[in-house]
């Protein structure tokens, strides 16, 4: 199909399509004349894809591109993609706080141990939650330390939500399907679980409000 | 204090404190002479609840300008507060996304019936979740489908969370240090939850890959 019905097809407009081609977000189309190229159904896969990480995610075109490069990678296997495209997620999300990282990297270990998760603090996959660990005891007392003191209470919510996200992606039969699953799962994921966070907090506020 | 003060007590530049200033995201200091101002603890604890929302919660000046606003209204209850700031914050989530609004509304509608929600689903409590879901419909196959047959899943996960916020909202004495918590705890929740979860998969991955 032309760039045209690519558009119409996937609701993004024929400027942004192009922007996208420019910045490496989505491949080039088969050439079939100067100024004309054809796009097929992978294209429009991709398109969907691109605005599910951008505009529901929330990730920047950088971001995106950082991610989808481990998508493509020929000649990898598909656990091999699947790690470098979470390992991914997990730093395209990191923002530049200040704190103190060794206190930061105590909270982790010691809530790693309360947990019982099997997994090494120094690793790369502790970077981010370190990270937000020592933004958020930068905060201190302006809901910060409420916010680290119930910490054990966020990573029970965020057990039960990985223990599903792992059955999910293990499901599809195909190697990209299940990739873009993994993917579109975490990133989209988690704007869905805020969105539905605001829901439940709005019932769960009625609830006390007529109990009280 | 003086503006250097400020900056080295909170750990943000001159540069963008000043820029704040402009934006309205931190009140003037007491004028003391011709380009020279005095800060107090209150400047002091309003940056650090700015940099929480803008550099671990990931909002835009803009969106928290409009937050910051709710938390300042002067003579409202405590109540009509956090229910003015949980909307703002609600809706500052919101992004631009192509989709089927009827479709969607039709999906929370049924997801709130299930759950035993009392929310009237055109309440604009409401509206944040039906756009990410029209967002997400409109993602279709590629991850789109697959994430929201599971959004049930996710609901509980979101059910969980909002019944312990609602516990640590409620807990702090002071009217203002409960707003300031409800907000930290749900833009900057929404943070941890997302490294917890991302550490949490890890963590399943290896349990799932030693089983297996």
């Amino acid at each position: 199909m032309r760039v045209a019905e690519l558009s119409k097809q996937s609701g993004v407009s024929v400027a942004t399509i192009k922007y996208y081609l420019r910045e490496g977000l989505l491949p080039r189309g088969e050439s079939t004349g100067p100024n004309q190229a054809q796009y097929g159904e992978r294209h429009l896969r991709r398109l969907q894809l691109v605005r599910a990480l951008i505009d529901v995610g929330g990730l920047s075109i950088a971001a995106t591109r950082d991610l989808l490069v481990y998508l493509d990678e020929p000649g990898v296997s598909l656990g091999q993609r699947l790690g470098s495209a979470m390992g991914s997620v997990t730093q395209v999300k990191r923002r530049a706080v200040e704190g103190d990282r060794g206190a930061a990297r105590a909270i982790v270990a010691d809530l790693v141990e309360r947990r019982g998760w099997e997994i090494d603090v120094d690793d790369p996959a502790c970077d981010n939650l370190v990270e937000v660990v020592a933004a958020i005891a930068a905060i201190g007392g302006t809901g910060g330390d409420a916010l680290l003191s119930e910490i054990d209470r966020f990573a029970v919510v965020a057990e039960i939500a990985a223990r599903g996200d792992l059955e999910a992606v293990t499901r599809p039969a195909e190697p990209d399907a299940a990739v873009e699953t993994a993917v579109v799962g975490t990133i989209v994921g988690d704007t869905l679980i805020s969105a539905l966070r605001r829901l439940a907090q709005v019932n769960e506020a009625g609830r006390l409000f007529r109990e009280g």
